[in-house]
C-alpha cells in the first residue's frame, strides 16, 4: 500500500468531479491497485494556493467538496506555484486550469514546475499539449515521471493510451473526427428548423458550450484537438494557424435540413492526413457526411474519432454523451496508469 | 537487442500473414523495440512438427512463406508438442490451429504445454479463451509469462488490451456487438433482394465465412465471442450453452427489406448484460436496430462492439473491413506487448 499526495491545480467542475470520483473509487483503488491518497494541495483563482502538511492532514471527505470553507479552514496558504509544490510535496498533480488556445500558458509553466518537483503531471488542458507537448514530454522523460492527458480530446475515451499501450508498431496515416459537441448540437437544432441562437442556448443548457461560444462555433476547439492528436500520435507539432479552419456560422437551417433530408448531414469535420509528399494537411470545416458513415452518425453531445492505420483499414472510437464524470475518469485512469508501473 | 525464438503452432492463412508481417516490420521491431527474431519451430497438419536448431538457423525470408518446401528442407521433424517445444525452445508461440467451439481442444493442452515450457502464449483461437481462460491465465501468472489473445474477437481492434491497459478501475456493466461478418453480408445481400445462398456465396468469396457456414449462420461464432468477452472482461465464465441463441435462417428477403426500409435493419446482435440480480443475461439473435445506432450502421464485413461502463455512458469500437493482415497484426501487437515489459 502506498499513499500518494495529490495536488489539484485548478478546482472547478472537472477538478471537483475528479475529487468525488476519487472518494467513490477509494475502496477499489486500495484493493485493486494498492493506492491510498490524500489531498496535499489545492490551488484555484478563488482559493489561492492552499496546502496541507502531512502531519496536519484533515480527513478529506465528500462534504468538503461542497464548499470552499473546508479548504480555507484546514489548509495553509502558499504564495506561488513554487512554494505550493514545496509545501504540499505532491506525488501527482491534476491540472485543470482554463484553456489558453493561443499559448497554453500559464499551464505549461505550471506543469514544468510540477515535473521538475518530481511529481507526475496529469492534465485535461489541450492547450498544454498543442503548445508544450515536446518540451514537457522531454522533461517528463528526464525526470522519470509521467505526463498524461487522456481527457484532452475525446473526454474519457482512451485515445492516447490506445496508441501508447495497445497499438504498437502501427503507423497512423490520418484521422478524422467529430470533436465539438457544441457545433453538433447547434447543427441538429437548426436541422429541426430552429435558429442558431436556440441551438447555442441548448448547448449551453447541456453544459457543453465553452465559456466563449465563438471558440466552438468558429472551430477553434476542434482545431486545437486536431493539433493535440497530430503532435502526440503522429509526432508532427501542428499549430492551430496551420489548420485550414472554417466555422459553422454560414450554415442556414434550410441548407442543413436539405442536407439531412438527402442523407448526408453536415458535421463540423476535423481531418488530418499525410499526403504523398509526407506533409500533413489538416482541416476543420463543415462537411456533408453520409449518415451511414460512423462519423455522419454521431448525434447530440457524442464525440468520435476515426483512425486510418497501415495495419488495419480503419478503427472508429465513439464516445456516447460523455459527461463531467467521464472527463474526470480520464484523469483517474491517468493517475492509476502513472503509478501502477 | 534481444533475439526471440518464435514458434508457429498452426501455419495456415493467419500464421503465414503473421510471418509476412514480421518480415515487413522487422526493421521497426529492431529499431523501436530492440526485438530480433527467428522462426525456431513450425507445426501444422500438413508440415508436422518441425524445428530448427539455433546453430542451424537458416535465413528465413519472404520466399520461404510461399511454399512448404523451405521448411521441409531446412527444419527437422519432432514427434509431439512436448518434443517440439524441447527442440525449438521458443520464447513465444503463436497458436492459430482450427477452432473447436465445443471444448477448445487440443489447443488448450498445447498452450498449457507452451506456458509450462516458459514461453509466452499468443492465440487467435477463441475456443481456447471460452473453455480454457481461467486455467491458462492462472498458469501464465504462475510461470510469469503472458497469455494474450487480441485477435480472437474483433480481429485486430484492441478490445482486451483496451480494458487491460487503458480503462483501469472501470466496471463493465454490459456489452453488445455485431461480431459476425458472414451473417452481416448475407443479410445485406438479402436486403438487396437476392437469396440466402447468394449471400453465403458472397461471404465465401470475400473470405469471411468459416469453413462450416452453419457455425456463422446459426450464431455459434458470435456466441463464442460473447463468451470470450464475458469470461475475460467481466470475469464471468459464460459457456456457449448458457447463451440464448438464434441464427438468421428464418429471415426472408421480404422481412429484411421491410426492416431496412423502416430505418431499423436486422443485425445478428450479440448482447450480454448484468441484471439487477447480478446475473449475466446473454443473447445472440436477429434484432432490428435503428440505422442511426452505431451498431445498426455496421456494414459489410465490418465489426463493432459497444461497451456500457460505470464511468462513461457508452464507448463503441468499430473495426472497418478487417482483413487477414489486421488479424495477424493483433498477434504482432500481442508479441510486442508480451516482450516489451
Amino acid at each position: 500500500m502506498k499513499q500518494y499526495n495529490l495536488g489539484f491545480l485548478g478546482f472547478g467542475n472537472v477538478g471537483r468531479a475528479l475529487a468525488r470520483l476519487l472518494l467513490a473509487k477509494s475502496g477499489e483503488l486500495r484493493e485493486q491497485y494498492g493506492v491510498e491518497w490524500r489531498v496535499a494541495g489545492v490551488a484555484s483563482r478563488r482559493l489561492g494556493w492552499l496546502t496541507s502538511a502531512a502531519e496536519a492532514a484533515a480527513g478529506f471527505d465528500a462534504s468538503a467538496l461542497l464548499s470552499d470553507q473546508f479548504f480555507k479552514d484546514t489548509y495553509s496558504p502558499s504564495n506561488s506555484i513554487g512554494a505550493w509544490l514545496q509545501d504540499a510535496r505532491p506525488d501527482v498533480v491534476f491540472e485543470t486550469t482554463s484553456l489558453n488556445p493561443e499559448t497554453g500558458q500559464p499551464a505549461i509553466d505550471y506543469l514544468s514546475a510540477v515535473l521538475e518537483s518530481g511529481a507526475h503531471a496529469i492534465t485535461a488542458n489541450k492547450g498544454v499539449i498543442v503548445h508544450g507537448f515536446r518540451e514537457l514530454d522531454a522533461l517528463a522523460r528526464s525526470t522519470g515521471k509521467r505526463l498524461l492527458f487522456e481527457s484532452t480530446v475525446l473526454d474519457s475515451a482512451p485515445v492516447f493510451s490506445l496508441f501508447r499501450e495497445t497499438l504498437p508498431a502501427a503507423k497512423l496515416r490520418g484521422f478524422s473526427g467529430v470533436f465539438s459537441s457544441t457545433t453538433n448540437v447547434i447543427i441538429e437544432t437548426m436541422e429541426a428548423g430552429r435558429s442558431f441562437e436556440e441551438g447555442l442556448k441548448t448547448a449551453q443548457d447541456l453544459g457543453v458550450a465553452e465559456t466563449d461560444p465563438s471558440h466552438d462555433v468558429d472551430g477553434w476547439d476542434a482545431t486545437v484537438k486536431v493539433c493535440a492528436l497530430a503532435s502526440v500520435l503522429m509526432n508532427i507539432p501542428l499549430k492551430p494557424n496551420e489548420v485550414v479552419r472554417q466555422g459553422i456560422r454560414e450554415l442556414s437551417p434550410k441548407k442543413l435540413q436539405a442536407a439531412r433530408t438527402a442523407g448526408a448531414p453536415f458535421k463540423l469535420m476535423a481531418r488530418a492526413r499525410l499526403g504523398s509528399d509526407g506533409k500533413l494537411v489538416a482541416t476543420v470545416r463543415p462537411e456533408q457526411v453520409p449518415a451511414s458513415d460512423p462519423l455522419g452518425n454521431v448525434r447530440g453531445t457524442s464525440l468520435a474519432v476515426h483512425f486510418e492505420l497501415d495495419m488495419m483499414p480503419g478503427l472508429t472510437i465513439t464516445s456516447h454523451r460523455p459527461n463531467l464524470q467521464s472527463t474526470a475518469y480520464g484523469m483517474l485512469a491517468d493517475f492509476i496508469n502513472a503509478v501502477r508501473e
